[in-house]
């Protein structure tokens, strides 16, 4: 199962946690200077780590055509930098603990686990696993002072990234989105829009994440990112508490229309989608639409990205049909259908 | 019950039909010469005509509050302007046959009838009935050539004005109201807006009626304007399955998004309340919104004037309570609520 099929801890503002690990074999260049011979061999051995593993899955990312990796990268498994890639590249999952890991990104290894709702700690235990395969039966890169090596070294150290999902329709409401960004900035902490802006327009969705990788065990940063996590948590709780008991109607109004456009509508293109799952998930967090899994509203937006519709509709072809096959996508999940 | 309770023939497009006959008394002089002594007696003698007649009621309109007033004027029960008396008035009604009797609106009577859907017979049968009870009991000013005299002359003759109200969505949309008024111009039938512009802004609904009185028999304005109507219902029918037809799933859309704005949203204004109005009344005559009454729908419009939702609740003082009321009710009404 995918993380957004799934229901995790403090769902109501945190979508999901996300840790990345960058890794490097030794006996091989990073990035331009890796050529396609030594790029086969990469893959080769990593498949070999994973073909003893059932739980994992290999798979030729090469085989796939442009829709199924705009697909995969719309899910999340992958990065868009990866998808576009010309040059080999290989991808290994293990669908049953959410553990992703890109053969030949910008590292030779990235190994990524996401997990839903707040589940820092257990996307880090996913992500480590993996790591800890791979370092059993391969060299490594790794440095005693500067940590793991990394083609960039904004990944040194560590070479960790973990970040969590957030969505927070009241703070972007009341404007404090610049405020909660300046003040995490000085303690190195980014958070910023999932798809840009970071408003109503994308879904009020933002992602948190750690800047510093070096100078800092994996436990920290995690500790970190965590504690920094459960205040955003309580601060937008407190925001839709204010908002829910200042309302004068017309908040309820405003989630219940949404609500009422995502059932009845037959044409709905992705940025509407992201606005009415702003506010539906906002309305069913608060208790004003009853019986709604906050899960089925996330599983709505992924399955609403124009690669995962176009993947799974072979016969979508212009904007209208995708847009009709995402208003059908949404009136299904909303009835129960699927595997919710 | 009244004509938006029932369901009437051709209520796809015909939403009701009334006839109105004009009438004084003989021994009475017009308007501002009647003075307050005069109408009193005026007053008496209808109330004495009804008194043995058990489907009729006679209503003291000066007891009537300013809300109760604006209420029956929504209910096009009474026009505004008699509503707006401060002289002596009175009102006589028979509930079971629709008809609504104004004793000193313009002229000393106004007997009107108005039924559901395409029933102009049936309504100037309701009318007729009444003003016979009336002839026989009291002296109705006539004149062999001019017809019955009336306060002002363009009511000389038979006294009878005839309408229906027609919902012309397709009509409207096509840009076709304009070249239709000027055709029925010059044949003597006139056709506008019910509540101003004749626009989606007020539920695509428009008052076609005769204007000649004198001349022409009471039996052929009803022939002629029913002649007339069922023609305009036809090229209404036949645009609106043009529309069907080139649906590119714009107008489902459209008609689908409206019916889930009336099921969900908890503040409608009036405005919006005609124009989801007119989306949805159409897609209901379309078939595209499935086990929907029309006179639901119609019932739903009058129940959402301002004037009977604020008799209907008592406790509605300011606008947004009146919007949320007027929600309450649309919904309460398509969950099959109240008498439909």
């Amino acid at each position: 199962m995918l993380w957004y099929e799934m229901t995790g801890r403090d769902s109501d503002v945190v979508v999901s946690s996300r840790v990345r690990l960058a890794r490097n074999l030794e006996d091989y260049p990073f990035g331009e200077r890796l050529n396609v011979p030594m790029a086969k061999e990469i893959i080769e051995k990593v498949k070999r780590v994973f073909e003893d593993e059932p739980s994992y899955k290999y798979v030729d990312f090469s085989l796939l055509d442009s829709v199924q990796r705009a697909a995969e990268t719309d899910r999340h498994k992958v990065s868009a930098e990866f998808a576009a890639k010309k040059t080999p590249t290989a991808f290994v999952e293990s669908e049953s603990n959410q553990i992703y890991i890109m053969v030949l990104e910008e590292d030779h290894l990235r190994i990524q686990s996401i997990k839903a709702g707040f589940a820092l700690e257990e996307a880090y235990e996913a992500a480590r696993s993996a790591d800890k395969l791979i370092d059993d039966k391969l060299n490594i890169a790794y440095d005693e002072k500067l940590g793991y090596l990394t083609h960039c070294p904004t990944n040194l150290g560590t070479g960790m990234r973990a970040s969590v999902m957030l969505h927070l329709p009241a703070l972007t409401y009341a404007d404090g989105i610049r405020s909660l960004q300046n003040q995490l900035a000085k303690i190195g902490i980014t958070i910023r829009g999932m798809w840009g802006e970071g408003s109503a327009a994308d879904g009020c969705l933002y992602q948190m994440s750690n800047q510093v990788t070096l100078g800092m065990s994996e436990e920290d940063i995690i500790s970190k990112l965590s504690g920094i996590c459960e205040r955003v948590v309580q601060q937008e709780r407190s925001l839709r508490e204010k908002l829910r008991d200042n309302d004068n109607g017309k908040l309820t109004d405003k989630i219940m229309r949404a609500y009422g456009t995502m059932l009845y509508a037959t044409l709905i293109d992705s940025s509407e989608l992201f606005r009415l799952y702003a506010d539906v998930r906002l309305g069913a967090s608060l208790g004003i639409i009853k019986a709604l899994k906050l899960s089925s509203l996330d599983k709505m937006l992924i399955s609403g990205m124009v690669g995962v519709i176009m993947s799974e509709n072979k016969d979508v072809k212009t904007p209208l049909d995708r847009d009709r096959a995402r208003a059908d996508m949404i009136r299904c999940i909303l009835a129960g259908g699927e595997e919710q």
